[in-house]
């Protein structure tokens, strides 16, 4: 372990289309095992929630990050850093609720559809990226964070942005008790 | 399109963790889906081709190389900027007949399987990293080289490294009539 943080960092970037297109290959594969879209929308989220609670130790070590003491310094953190580490975009954050606690990802463009035209008529309820929001879920959790996220505006259904909705279920009383 | 390419090259960089756990989820999705190892490997060896095929195009505009001239930059090429572009690992290359047209790529590591510790008893003859095979094989035959690429070392069965079998299928003889 003598080499720099950089170099390690430097490793582990790689380009992200073959990414791209083996999640293209997963989705397709779950369209075949599943004829209702909402199992592979479920489907999808559940692998993310499983890949996210392991993700997180690999976003901790490689980003650095502080602690957030807010749902919106989380929101940003999501967006600023995670997005950008793992599929090479920053979505711009938008806190939703007066409450403070809902917040929505807008992804300008989403490299996950790259190779995706449109989906199949017969697949008009496909979330084709709900993994994404496993991942967020799943992530969240082991932060103590418990979340709903998912999808509420989709380019590839026609709308004008892809918009990622993050509701935030607890208030972190906890946290504030603490420093208090 | 006003960016540089330099610009353009960074913005695909992604770290691949989130890329090696999605392939994980691929590979257990197939594993349920499919009784037998040798279906599931050959289902991969499919995805992977069917990406290979695609992925190209990517390859080629974003590598910049020139045409290889002879199996044996082919394979350097695979393994030197291919391997380092999409999954941030140069293996060793080396040559296995007196014809000059098998290859070895040698992978001392494997991000692919960074997250496995070890196939499941009942998963003894799983290729667990079979797409490669496909993904090489496919982008090949773009390029109008036939090959057939298989794994004949694999680190998680216990052998000493991982190794990548490339055989060339055709002499290029049109290339070499061209050139005389």
């Amino acid at each position: 372990m003598s080499r720099s943080p950089g170099r390690k960092q430097e490793e582990h970037k790689i380009s992200r289309e073959l990414f791209v297109l083996t999640y293209g290959a997963l989705v397709a594969q779950l369209c075949k095992d599943y004829e209702k879209d909402e199992d592979v929308n479920a489907c999808l989220d559940r692998m993310g929630y499983s890949i996210g609670i392991r993700l997180i130790d690999d976003f901790l070590a490689r980003s650095a990050v502080k602690k957030c003491r807010s749902y919106s310094e989380t929101a940003d953190m999501i967006a600023q850093v995670a997005f950008k580490m793992y599929l090479g975009i920053t979505p711009s954050v938008s806190c939703n609720s007066p409450a403070g606690n809902e917040f929505s990802l807008i992804l300008d463009k989403n490299p996950l559809v790259d190779f995706v035209e449109e989906l199949p008529a017969e697949r008009a309820s496909l979330c084709y990226c709900n993994i994404l929001c496993g991942v967020i879920r799943g992530a969240l959790e082991m932060v103590h964070l418990a979340a709903e996220v998912s999808f509420l505006q989709d380019r590839l259904k026609g709308d004008a942005v892809t918009e990622i909705g993050i509701t935030f279920l607890r208030k972190p009383e906890d946290r504030k008790h603490r420093r208090n």
